[in-house]
């Protein structure tokens, strides 16, 4: 049985996509494997790659899988990041209303400390508290009791607490959940963005590309509730110098503005020492059903 | 300094492309990286990718990255091959004339044993013997003297020395010089085809696709001499059941006919005790003027 045609170079793209079953038993990994080869394949004719390149590059994937310092879920997870491949994946899931979803990142723990309603979430001296607060909605505008809001974000120097010996693991991360009216409220610091981790060859590629490393400062999210989808998005901080220019092509539309508070008034009703700010976001749930079986 | 447009799924990708020097200090690696860009999202957009695919895709990679069971250059080397990927790049490269070019492999070793002209090159008493000779020539069929012939191939089970403890390092391997006249031969074994490793992602990935495993039997070349353009290529044996669908896609015009010698003066001639093998093939190189800088 004749499986490969004659190898050319007009006929091995189609040759590699013939062998095998035809996703008789896999239909969707068929699906995805047909599309890469045949852009893997165009990719390599475009740019006439030589052996020496391809061998370049397979150095250059080997060392990314390996290097897992400073990023606990590997460097391929930045990889995708800096080539804009997972916000495009965001902005493909991002088609039913709701509000944006964005890139999770590499930096997200499970079991984050369960935080009451307002309650600090870290130890950061030196930052400028900020005071955030919102709702949790559907699609109709009513509010989400008990929806489960995880959030995780740098401190004032843009570092995360695995980044950071000095601070007990759990500073700025907290688990809370929405009130009876889908309120949520908490305390916590004006983030400062940071560069991405450059020690390994993302770093290297970056710098060969004469590409600045820079993530504008940001929140991350997670929003769960029964009956919706879960949303993983980040919010960004007005006036950040990198909003234009992020490194992962994460910034979006969900930038809010945070508002000083200075006045002795303020401070005594808030009990602080220092000037102080706030912001609000409300987060847009949708329905599970208005989804293509991702949750 | 706007770098970023807004991020949508209409800009993203040139977003990704424009982020940074475009090329300034490393034109040719801009080149590739556009391209690449440009294919990943395209296939990206053309299967819809999910957040759940993009992380099994990750986890795919690091996984191929970790596996280096059974391939001392890693399984990367091995999914380049099975993709079509490393065979196309032959099939650019190969333009020029002269013989084809073809996959080095991952089991390519420096420093073969040397060998004497007609030096058998390993032990395998099942085996059936091959006095396998030819000459290196030049496009205009001139001999090349002095050539550097390095050989490597599987014995009769398929196995290659270093996937078999119970033969000495070097088995099945040499580095031999043509003669004046430009003429090379040496005695080995008809060598048998065999499976790709499958014990890892690769394999795995095979399995779900119903793609065969297999390579037709084949012997490994890399010949080299002062102002050729060095070829890396393989023969294959006429008659081998996976010809026509070899898992590298690697089996295009070099195809040997094995004849059969079982006549009494023809094993004494050759002091043979059981039926033995004879073929030919030349190999002609390129000199390095006629190729893009390459070597």
């Amino acid at each position: 049985m004749t499986i490969n045609e004659k190898i050319t170079l007009d006929t091995i793209t189609q040759t590699v996509i013939n062998h095998g079953d035809h996703g008789k038993s896999h239909p969707r990994l068929y699906e995805i494997y047909t599309s890469l080869v045949q852009h893997l394949h165009d990719f390599v004719r475009e740019v006439n790659l030589t052996e020496s390149e391809l061998q370049q590059g397979r150095n250059f994937l080997n060392q990314v899988s390996h290097h897992t310092q400073e990023i606990p879920t590997g460097e391929i997870h930045l990889l995708t990041d800096l080539l804009g491949i997972s916000e495009l994946v965001e902005l493909l899931d991002d088609a039913h209303g709701g509000t944006e979803s964005n890139l999770e990142g590499p930096l997200f723990l499970a079991n984050a400390p369960e935080r009451q309603m307002g309650e600090r979430l870290g130890i950061d001296p030196e930052g400028d508290t900020l005071f955030l607060s919102g709702r949790v909605l559907n699609l109709n505008g009513q509010p989400i009791a008990n929806a489960v809001i995880d959030v995780w974000q740098p401190n004032s120097k843009g570092l995360y607490d695995i980044q950071d010996p000095s601070v007990p693991q759990g500073n700025f991360r907290g688990r809370l959940k929405t009130s009876a009216s889908g309120k949520y409220t908490f305390e916590t610091v004006v983030p400062l963005g940071y560069s991405v981790p450059v020690s390994g060859p993302s770093g290297e590629l970056l710098r060969l590309l004469g590409r600045h490393s820079w993530r504008a400062a940001h929140i991350h999210f997670k929003v769960t509730a029964p009956e919706y989808t879960s949303l993983t998005t980040q919010i960004f901080i007005a006036g950040d110098p990198h909003l234009d220019s992020d490194t992962t092509f994460a910034v979006r539309s969900a930038i809010v503005k945070l508002q000083k508070h200075e006045s002795p008034e303020e401070l005594k009703a808030r009990n602080q020492s220092k000037p102080f700010y706030t912001t609000e976001f409300d987060f847009v749930l949708k329905p599970v059903t208005l989804c293509s079986g991702e949750s």
